[in-house]
């Protein structure tokens, strides 16, 4: 049997039990060419908030009585002649929120031997890392020396988007909520500052901390962090969108930067990035990330969660921020 | 004597007549290497608000008991052996709301031959014309088959903007306010449509003549507009940050773009500019957009009032839209 969750409603603000459908379904017969995926683990993203929302968006809304959308890792339990996946490989992909998939093996990768823990594949190594490398590398053009401010800096993707930046050379202030992840940015990561959105004020911090500006502003949050964020760009900043967290759950309408014409007066940029842009160069980030990771240049957190019936409590931890690092759930028994 | 506006003091929401000073002095005698210059015209433009605020910006605020500061066109009068100036040279500069000016020089440009109405300088060749140029082309980055929307579209950037996109083969839709302006960009400047954001609905607008989304968005005005121009953006769209006049007057916060999630969904950016940046370049602007003025490729208009003492309620035309082109005052007498 196949126990899953489904979207039955979507939801006004955050979500709650009653979004979903939690049901087992028996597990159908391949066909020829299919694979049968155990999803042991499902990775919990800010985008998923996102897919919940019936408009127009780089990728259609999870429909009403669909297996809710996520990224996975799991194992090809059972093959039907399959072309390409045999029983015992394992797969990152997209198998949704449930113990099982039917697939023909469309959008999932098997993972190579890289002597990391697999689990890696759904944060450094997967979708929250390749967010990270591409988002501050390209879309943010960093240079050598650059004042970079993240938020969400203690989440799957900010972490490692500072990391990077200090690899690369950089001054570094995270911002996060809460003086423990302050203190994890400031003494495992080696950010330089970290700013506690939750007891600091912000303004005050990015003033003590970027006293000549900001160079690269990477915004997973948007609200008044990203307006405090325009208050004190650097000439010919760069911001990149990749998230704002603090508006998917808005009930009224999002709020905008007010503060945006500081891109006027300092000759500053705000572009927007989707990760799915980058996928031919997947394996180029992912064999550089592997080679810090192994030289201990870049670390990573993995929060887990079991059990499928605590899916949407364990989703909320997303938006009130009680997890550390990347927040995924084991699905499989 | 010298009639001039000084600023009395700065004001909230827009300019009345106590925010400023009309008064009369001696004009002083010349230093050795200085100029007078009678300042024939001067130039009304919305940064003129921007001025105004006693805030960090890309240029110091003026100051109370200042001139008012302002682009102008002039002539030399008296010269004390100035290095490169003489009596009769015709000079672009930033005189300020006076009548005279005793400079060194510095600031002010002499105007060459090129066979154009001097008045032009203060538009089509002058800030207003620079600002369309480096804005479209290079902040802009516009390609042949571009659909390109400008705000403000009947004003002294936006229809050099619009005329400039069609030059280079786009599409080209303005926004502007009454039906006069709308048909003048269409019948006169060859606008492929103009959209009248005081009787249309903008969104309406936008669908019908950007199906496919819009590439370049240059805006003159902020506010619900932006708004409207981010809901439908193309992939890859560029939006060019230039003035958000909408918004200059607001006694409350400035209204951001709540739609700005869109440059997300589009991988799209936001770029501010200020044409000051590009001065090392002007001379090549002028020289293409002469060119095309003098084929009847490019058109400029020009609304001249007169009497300094008119100048705040002439400054007021900006605001309210009640102005056919350039708004330029005359100020000899």
């Amino acid at each position: 049997m196949n126990k899953r969750v489904t979207l039955a409603e979507r939801p006004t603000g955050l979500p709650t039990e009653s979004t979903w459908t939690y049901d087992e379904v028996a597990i159908p017969e391949l066909a020829e060419g299919e694979i049968l995926v155990q999803t042991d683990y499902i990775s919990l993203d800010p985008a998923m908030r996102g897919w919940l929302r019936d408009v127009r968006s780089y990728i259609p809304p999870v429909g009403i009585g669909e297996v809710m959308r996520s990224g996975s890792l799991g194992k090809v339990v059972k093959a039907n002649n399959h072309f390409k996946f045999k029983v015992g490989d394992i797969l990152v992909g997209g198998s949704g929120v449930q113990q099982y998939d039917v697939s023909n093996g469309k959008g999932y990768l098997k993972i190579e031997e890289g002597g990391r823990p697999i689990t890696e594949y759904l944060g450094v190594l997967g979708m929250p890392g390749m967010t990270a490398y591409f988002g501050i590398l390209e879309v943010g053009e960093l240079k050598e020396g650059d004042v970079v401010v993240v938020s969400g800096g203690a989440g799957a993707v900010g972490s490692v988007v500072g990391q990077i930046a200090k690899i690369k050379g950089c001054k570094v202030v995270g911002i996060a909520g809460g003086k423990d992840k302050c203190n994890y940015l400031v003494k495992e990561l080696r950010f330089d500052a970290a700013i506690d959105y939750k007891n600091d004020n912000i303004h005050a911090g990015l003033k003590e901390h970027c006293p000549k500006g900001i160079d690269v502003y990477f915004d997973n949050v948007g609200g008044e962090i990203l307006d405090a964020c325009l208050s004190r760009l650097a000439l010919h900043a760069r911001i990149v969108i990749c998230g704002a967290i603090s508006q998917y759950n808005a009930t009224d309408k999002v709020v905008g930067p007010s503060n945006y014409m500081s891109l006027l007066v300092n000759r500053a940029s705000m572009k927007g990035m989707v990760v799915f842009d980058y996928a031919d160069k997947y394996h180029i980030a992912r064999e550089e990330m592997t080679k810090w990771l192994n030289e201990g240049k870049l670390k990573s957190q993995i929060d887990i969660y079991e059990g499928i019936e605590n899916f949407n409590k364990t989703l909320l931890r997303l938006f009130t921020g009680d997890k550390q690092g990347k927040l995924v759930m084991k699905l499989s028994e």
